[in-house]
């Protein structure tokens, strides 16, 4: 890897750190900030680390405006070693680039990103928590600087990575939710923004969110926009379900997210020799798996939970109550598995793991 | 109106005017800007206009992350007796509480916001353009500020005017535009947020804006994402056309921006008895009309070019020129109409105007 020129600025005044056994998420950030600038014509240009403190930006900056911004998140582990692991950060980079070419905005070298992100958690490592079941919490975003009113991609964006330590998501071991399906409001259509990890598509989300939650439903699953017919994901997850013994998964379409989780259950599943299909799957298949009593599981795949099982799901004033409503085989195998290597207590086969330093 | 406390603190510097014969849009901001800030629990409070400057927020506000932000546009002119009149503000603050309510975030108190726009054009009078053709353009807006990486509804928002005096739209005299039909891209599908004005909308838009511009056209006009056969809008104009005599627009179906342009277009053709009807209108539709010698005339409406007739449209390899590629009559009487009820030359039969001060 090349040897990149990130300036550093360290703090003076050392932020008090949260208690790692008492963290929630995303409301509590590291000593330091990662920042490289772009301007039309230069490039990306400035690579620093900072102290983590406010951004000032002209009232009129494209970002307020039009939206004009793509993110990413991803988790670093401490290992029992006393290591601190990424998760396959290529992936999350990579993904971060195709965001950017669908928003019209500028690529990033991949591989400085890496570097800053590798140089901004060692300078803060010890906010890593290493509490079973925490992590750090990584937020690459770029957003459209330049302060102009007319719609038209920005000439001026900054790049920044934040950290936040964040609580084990399942306190007492992995644990089932309940999932409405969505059938008034959509996330996504094929030829929108859907594929693309950009701040309008989580906006646009918020209200069925509200209507779910008022029901007593932690997510919602979206269904296609065109039909509503078809299965695309959940929340901030993709959808897997065991029927008959095969694992389906909703195929790639344009409005799905590629989420990395999702393709490393697959690899693993492949890895297993357990069949996994990627395919355009029905609320309707769905339906008649489970009432032919072939429905085994169903969980979703997420940088969040990792694998988060689903025990009940609501469509069309029907219950279908998955697995009894516990966690099923599968879905533990997985995440057993995922977790074990991300934080260092499994072999990698796959060599997903990096490490920071 | 109720009387309003907006605290004053006006600015020591101020900035030099731009000539109001070379304006152009968006880029010139004027000496001051209206804040309004919403915490939950306590409401909306401490109405104030402050020198523009600079916004400082946390690096991890939702807007910078969920897209969670809703705007407004709309002008201000100088008559010739040397008021200053807007042009139906209540429409659109009444169209920024929709979006508000769209995107989970609290609504305004609409009088309020005018008040507060009134004080602030009152006090940057010297800023509205007097040049034939100019005005100023208002751009209210409001951003989710809370600092949270959790997707959920913010807690705390700041709603902001700034101003801008922009050049005229067109320079000689109205001229008529190239608009190609988009087959690839989707701009919104209903159950989305295609009928708020919030940013993600412009974001995801900018891809096919930038493939039309390549290939020499000004605008695209979307189709429905459902089927793609639909007539929706254009770019940041809705659309009407002149058939055989009558004047069609694609209803309000859940997916398009309800423009106050396009209401007052209605408003304006029901008043002059000349038949306009709000439907379902097919890109087939057009072309038969087209064919059969029938399509008269085609225009966009919005608050930027107030009527932008388009004299061609690229569709599925075929270019439909429209009127000869020339301003209709029916385009040129509306923009005439319009203009002058904006700018205070024409009567106002429908109580339009807004007088500042
Ligand atoms: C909309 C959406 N779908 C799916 C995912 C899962 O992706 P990943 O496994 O990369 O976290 C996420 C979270 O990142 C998401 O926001
Ligand atoms: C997407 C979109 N459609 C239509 C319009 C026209 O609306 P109005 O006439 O209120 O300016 C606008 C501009 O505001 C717009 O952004």
């Amino acid at each position: 890897m090349t040897n990149y020129q990130i300036d550093v600025q360290l703090s003076k005044n050392k932020k008090e750190k949260p208690a790692f056994d008492q963290l929630s998420f995303g409301t509590v950030f590291t000593d330091h900030m990662f920042i490289l600038d772009y301007t039309e014509g230069k490039g990306w240009h400035d690579a620093r680390i900072v102290p983590y403190q406010p951004i000032t930006l002209d009232p009129a900056a494209i970002i307020f405006h039009y939206g004009q911004t793509v993110f990413e998140g991803l988790k670093a582990y401490v290992t029992k070693e006393d290591e601190i692991v990424l998760f396959r950060p290529d992936q999350n980079m990579k993904r971060l680039n195709r965001s950017n070419s669908r928003l019209c905005m500028p690529e990033l070298d991949e591989d400085l990103a890496i570097a800053g992100l590798k140089k901004l958690i060692s300078i803060d490592k010890e906010w890593v928590p290493n509490v079973a079941g925490t992590s750090l919490y990584i937020r690459p975003f770029v957003i459209a600087t330049e302060p102009y009113l007319g719609v038209a991609p920005s000439k001026k964006y900054r790049f920044m990575i934040i950290l936040s330590p964040v609580g084990a998501y399942y306190k007492e071991g992995i644990n089932p939710v309940k999932i409405a399906v969505e059938q008034d409001y959509v996330r996504a259509v094929a030829g929108g923004t859907g594929n693309a990890k950009t701040a309008g598509n989580y906006a646009g989300a918020l209200k069925a969110q509200e209507a779910a939650d008022k029901e007593g439903y932690a997510q919602v699953l979206w269904l296609d926009g065109k039909e509503k017919k078809y299965i695309e994901e959940v929340g901030s997850m993709n959808v897997f379900f065991k029927i008959n013994g095969e694992v389906v998964t909703p195929a790639l379409n344009g409005s799905i997210l590629e989420g990395i989780t999702r393709k490393s259950v697959i690899e693993l599943l492949n890895h297993w020799n357990i069949p996994v299909v990627e395919k355009k799957i029905s609320m309707e298949d769905i339906f008649r798996a489970y009432n032919d009593g072939l429905l085994e599981e169903a969980f979703g795949t997420g940088t969040a939970a990792v694998i988060s099982p689903i025990g009940e799901l609501f469509w069309q004033g029907e219950k279908l109550v998955i697995n009894n409503g516990e966690t099923g085989a599968l879905a533990k195998r997985i995440y057993d598995s995922l977790t074990g290597i991300q934080t260092g207590v499994a072999e990698d086969p796959f060599g997903w793991r990096m490490k920071v330093e």
